[in-house]
């Protein structure tokens, strides 16, 4: 239905098998024809998993489930439907995760908390979990420990693309592996349910650990991105470790034989994070937004979202028209603390703007080069303090009014 | 350069001579040709000024002397040019402020803190204030008491018609006028300056009342639209009254006398409030969100304002989609407290929603008919407490992207 984004990476990444985990999709009928919807992935006996949700208080039942069941900290299985949120489907959406979820323990003998589920489509109409439950047997005679890409086409709702990452890490001298998947054209198109990542690593970590560091790393990567500031009933970024690299057991996020771990942990997450919103609704330019010298980085962050989301910045871009003028007015309605003469502007790594005025003998030139590539990087400095943020957005196209205008119609 | 809103009024209201006030208006070219772009309006002495501001932290020049200006509360002038926002230019902006603010006070032989000021049209460009002090001459001799429309249209930039309104109002026995002008396209555009509106009565309120009424006015009006939810650098609403009535002098905004004339202007700001609404840019439709049953207003104000600002859900309103999931989302994501299985949501006067889903036996033919007129309610219901509030926005089309990403090219 939509184009390619102009974003999009050259190919899905090669993601190596996993020890511990296989994985399968099915097409089962919830909403879309002639494509998989369902997503099996199982997990072997000792795996742990954590997790992070919308912080949305109309959150979906199956957010609702997993934010609850994962607090024992094993995992068995994920199974994800696309097309069909489950989200403000009252007393019937809990029915449902409830039927689906022991229909899915029923299959290995597991118990129903180490069953994680997501659904995601439209909002509002009732899951038929029925299909899901009756495609169960078929899915798991599928499973394969070399289906990556599938699993990523399977979850796909709006997305042009499928989203992988994969990195490898050393933890106390063994190579171990994460490896990663996502879905989302931004944390937009909320009635089709939005972003899902699922990722997955062999390591030997403790659940309260794997928590903290995924807690962590949420900060700078999928919290640090925006496509129209439309938060999701269904956000979910779960992480799963099969514990069978063979490396010698870690339970605390704070042991320093994780800092390689963490670090690539990281990186996949920002790469997860950055797939998505090249991905966003009608993105023709991926933007980055670097704010320096605030108060504080939670205030940084804060500026740094404000330009992020606001239409008039994104409108610009979409028309490389080098605005900066419209930065400055983002960082006044911030709320946060900001002195408009010790401000600096930076586009493309030149100074548009400096002490309350247009940078003396400015020319537009280079800048204006800069806003016809497919990268933009922004740069405020406040010039208050030490506090910093990075965020990533992209901007906003007459091809997102029409996905949005039109969706249902 | 734009087509004419299509919520646009059938014509600019007759607004009658107001005793002390006086308007010219006048090419001089600050950056527009052929068209009027200074305002002119002398205040007969005594008369009392009373203003709100933007909140943005990067506020223009003018605003910066019209916030300091004003305290001593009297006013004999108010210049306002177009075209050029005298934002973000540094101290030659406030350069440029004292020296059209001193030759205007020398015209007349006033305090130059009598002189209120605004600007409207670019950000970081230097106004040329020498084409101002240059026409003051010329504008002076053109004042008339009769040149209301004239004056609404020099003050415009992107708007597609003049702005205006009038209400009659008796207080202890006389009948009073009240006139007022607006400018804006939403509050957005703020490269072109954005909100500005003037309020003229002729009644004879003290300076503080005056602020009183007009700081309580606005948060029911100005406050309460938005466009893109971009706030500007700019924004200014003044209230002028010369006090030459004929009623006894009022000193306290809480005088039993004042409930008519209070009425009376807070329904002249919601009429200009909502006149700059259908002018937004590329507005379509004009939608009301009423949220009832809240924790408190503050709390009920948050979530309509997450509903107007939320691209998904305007996006939806402009493709005539009746799509009330986005609408819980936007409920969900505004941070306030929302019990997802108690909410209830109208659009055009019909359920559609209730106890976590679709409402029992939802009929869509009578929403989708309502969706396809250019007024568009939405009733929000918490059942939570009693707080409540009412805001109004417009639709986001291609329109929007058009203006917006090729502004300057």
């Amino acid at each position: 239905m939509t184009a390619l984004s102009p974003l999009a990476p050259a190919c899905f990444p090669a993601l190596p098998v996993l020890r511990g985990v296989r994985l399968a999709s099915h097409a089962c009928g919830v909403r879309y024809a002639g494509r998989t919807d369902l997503l099996l992935v199982a997990l072997d006996p000792g795996s742990r998993v954590a997790g992070v949700f919308t912080r949305s208080l109309t959150a979906s039942a199956p957010v609702d489930w997993c934010r609850a069941a994962i607090a024992q900290g094993s995992a068995r299985l994920l199974l994800v439907n696309s097309g069909n949120a489950n989200a403000f489907t009252g007393a019937a959406g809990v029915a449902s995760v409830h039927r689906t979820v022991e229909a899915a323990a029923a299959l290995i003998g597991c118990a129903p908390t180490e069953v994680t589920v997501s659904s995601t489509g439209t909002i509002g109409v009732r899951l038929p979990d029925e299909k899901i439950t009756a495609a169960l047997n078929e899915i798991q005679a599928k499973l394969s420990a070399d289906a990556w890409e599938e699993a990523a086409r399977a979850i796909m709702t709006t997305d042009t693309y499928p989203k992988g990452a994969t990195r490898q890490a050393v933890i106390d001298g063994v190579t171990v592996t994460i490896n990663g998947i996502a879905k989302g054209s931004g944390m937009i198109a909320p009635d089709m349910a939005t972003m899902l990542s699922y990722v997955f690593t062999d390591a030997d970590i403790a659940a309260p650990a794997l928590q903290a560091l995924l807690s962590e790393g949420v900060a700078g990567s999928f919290n640090a991105i925006t496509v129209d500031s439309d938060t999701s009933t269904s956000d979910t970024l779960l992480l799963f470790a099969t514990a069978q690299a063979g490396h010698p057991p870690i339970s605390e996020a704070t042991d320093p034989r994780l800092a390689d771990f963490k670090a690539k942990l990281f990186d996949l997450l920002l790469d997860l994070a950055h797939q998505v919103v090249k991905d966003g609704e009608g993105a023709s330019k991926f933007v980055s937004i670097r704010v320096t010298g605030a108060e504080s980085d939670a205030a940084a962050h804060i500026i740094a979202m404000a330009i992020a989301n606001s239409p008039l910045v994104k409108t610009a871009i979409a028309g490389e028209d080098a605005n900066w003028g419209r930065i400055v007015m983002a960082v006044g309605k911030s709320g946060q603390k900001a002195d408009r003469d010790r401000l600096t502007i930076q586009i493309g790594g030149v100074l548009v703007a400096e002490k309350g005025e247009a940078a003396e003998g400015y020319d537009e030139t280079p800048v204006a080069a800069h806003m016809k590539g497919q990268t933009i990087e922004i740069a405020v400095d406040l010039a208050l303090g030490a506090g910093q943020a990075q965020v990533w957005t992209c901007d906003l196209t007459h091809a997102y009014i029409d996905i949005n205008g039109s969706y249902r119609t």
